[in-house]
C-alpha cells in the first residue's frame, strides 16, 4: 500500500544542453472517503496513511473528537486496470451513537444560515464546532526551539529531497521534540495525517504543541489545528488574513515566514519567549 | 471591490531582537458560487475578477464551453456583520439549453461508476470531457522563451512583493508575449482566473498558448489546462505523478522545475526548441 514516489523519464534542459535522464516524482491518487459506506469526499493525496489521513479529516472537520468515535476504517472496493484493489476507497464506520456527518460538512464551514458566506461566517462555524480550547492553553515556546524546528522537519523528510513536490506536516512539543511528520501532495492532506496519527495515538486535543507546516498559512489549515486543540501554529511561509483573524479568535500563536533566526509573530504572541527567558509581553 | 491586500500588526524576531511593525497579508474570503440559483461549490479566494474566476470554474468543471452558455453573472444576498454586501456570493444564470452541472461535477472528475475511484478513472473523466484537444495543437515553443516566463510572470505580480502568499498564473503566447497574469490565495483559482479571463476575452480553446504557474503541477491544473485547450504548461516546481500522465494522455507538453536556464521537459518534447532552432525531437 501507499508508493510515495515514481520514476519516469524526463528532458533536463540547461541552456542548449539536452540530458535525458530519469526523474522521481510525488505519487498522487484520489482517495474516496466514505462513512458508513456513503461517500463523503474524494481528495487527491499521496498514498500512504490513509487511515490517519481519515481520521484527522473527521476530527478537523467535527464529525469525530475521540478514537472511540470510530468502529472501524477499512478499505473497499476499488478496482484498477489490472484488476487488483486500488486502496483508493476507504470506508469508516462510526461507533454507535455517534451522529453521521452532513454530506456538505466541507461547505458548512465558510457559511452559515445567519449571513451568508462571509469571513466572519466561516470564523463563527468553527467556534460552533470547536470541543477544546486553545485559548486556555499555558503552553511557551522559546524562538529559538521554533527556529530549530524547519531544519528537524526538513531532516525527517524522507522523501522531500528526491522529488521537491511534497507538502510537509510536523508536529512539535514545545521543547522542540518532534513528535510526527507526515507528506502529502496536498498540504490539507498532511495536516489530516499528522493530526490523525495524533487522535490515534491518544494525543488529542494537542495541548503544548507545535504545527508546523511546510508552506503557508491558509484558513482551513488554522481551523484543523483549532479543532485538534493545537495552541501554537507555525508556517514557513505567509498567513492569509483569515488565518490570522481565525487564530486570533481562537487564542492560538500563529507564527508566519518562520526562516532562520527570523519569524513573524501574528496572534498569540504571549507564547514565544524571546531572549534570556524574557516574556515577548515585555516587549510589546 | 476586492481588497486584495490588508495591513495588520506583527511582531518580528530576528534572533533576540523583537521588533514590532506593521505587515501587508493576502485576503482570503470564502465565495459562493451558485447556477441558477443552486449553490455549486465554495472555494476560498481572494477577492477580486470573480466572474472571471466563476467562468473559469465552470469552463475546467465541463459546464460550459464558451462564453454564449452564460446569460449572466452577477452577486447576490451576501451581508456582512457590518449590513453590507459581502460580495462572496457570485450567481451563474446559464443560457437557454445548457445542461445545469451535476452538484458533484468536482468529485466527479476522480470517480467513474466502472472502476470506483483511481488514477485511471481521473484520466478517463477529463477525456469524456474535453472539447478541445491540445494533442493536435502544433505550437512550438523555444526553451529560451520558456526561460524567461517565470521572471515576466513576478513582474506582473503587482502583490506579491509585499506579502508573499500569493499564487500565480500568466497566460503568454509561444513567442512569450504576456496576455494575462492572475493571483490568488488558492492556485487552483488563480488558474480559473486567468482561464475565465481568456474565454471572456473571445480565446477559448487556448491554441499556441502557454500556461505558467508559480508553484507545482498537480491533477487539478493539468485538468483545467485541458478543458481549456492549452497545448503546453509550465511550472516553477514540481509535478505529480497523474499530472505527468494526464498531459501524456492528453497530448500536452509539460515542463517543470523551470527555474533560470534550467527546466524539465516530462511529455509533449517535441513542442520545445532549444539551440539553434534545433528540434528538441534532434537529441531523443
Amino acid at each position: 500500500m501507499g508508493r510515495v514516489t515514481t520514476r519516469r523519464p524526463v528532458l533536463r534542459l540547461d541552456g542548449d544542453r539536452v540530458v535525458r535522464r530519469t526523474d522521481a516524482l510525488t505519487v498522487e491518487e484520489p482517495l474516496e472517503l466514505r462513512v458508513g459506506g456513503q461517500a463523503l469526499a474524494v481528495t487527491m493525496r499521496t498514498p500512504g496513511h490513509d487511515v490517519e489521513l481519515a481520521h484527522g479529516f473527521l476530527l478537523t472537520e467535527g464529525v469525530i473528537h475521540a478514537v472511540s468515535d470510530v468502529a472501524a476504517a477499512r478499505y473497499c472496493a476499488g478496482k484498477g486496470p489490472d484488476g487488483r484493489n486500488t486502496y483508493n476507497v476507504l470506508d469508516v464506520a462510526l461507533a454507535p451513537g455517534v451522529p453521521p456527518p452532513d454530506p456538505g460538512v466541507e461547505r458548512n464551514f465558510y457559511t452559515t444560515s445567519s449571513c451568508g458566506v462571509c469571513g466572519k461566517a466561516a470564523l463563527d462555524a468553527v467556534r460552533l464546532r470547536t470541543r477544546f480550547s486553545p485559548a486556555s492553553d499555558s503552553a511557551r515556546v522559546s524562538a529559538r526551539t521554533l527556529a530549530g524546528m524547519p531544519g528537524a522537519l526538513r531532516e525527517a523528510q524522507r522523501v522531500f529531497a528526491s522529488t521537491g513536490g511534497l507538502h510537509a506536516a510536523g508536529l512539535f512539543r514545545a521543547d522542540g521534540e518532534l513528535l510526527a511528520v507526515r507528506e502529502d501532495v496536498g498540504r490539507h492532506n498532511a495536516v489530516d495525517k499528522v493530526l490523525g496519527w495524533a487522535l490515534l495515538d491518544g494525543r488529542v486535543p494537542l495541548a503544548g504543541c507545535v504545527l508546523l507546516v511546510s508552506g503557508r498559512a491558509s484558513f482551513e489549515l488554522v481551523q484543523k489545528a483549532a479543532m485538534a486543540g493545537v495552541p501554537v501554529l507555525a508556517a514557513v511561509s505567509a498567513p492569509s488574513s483569515l488565518a490570522v483573524e481565525l487564530a486570533e479568535e481562537q487564542g492560538m500563536t500563529l507564527v508566519g515566514f518562520l526562516r532562520g533566526e527570523t519569524m513573524n509573530v501574528y496572534t498569540g504572541a504571549e507564547r514565544v519567549v524571546v531572549g534570556a527567558d524574557q516574556e515577548m509581553e515585555a516587549a510589546r
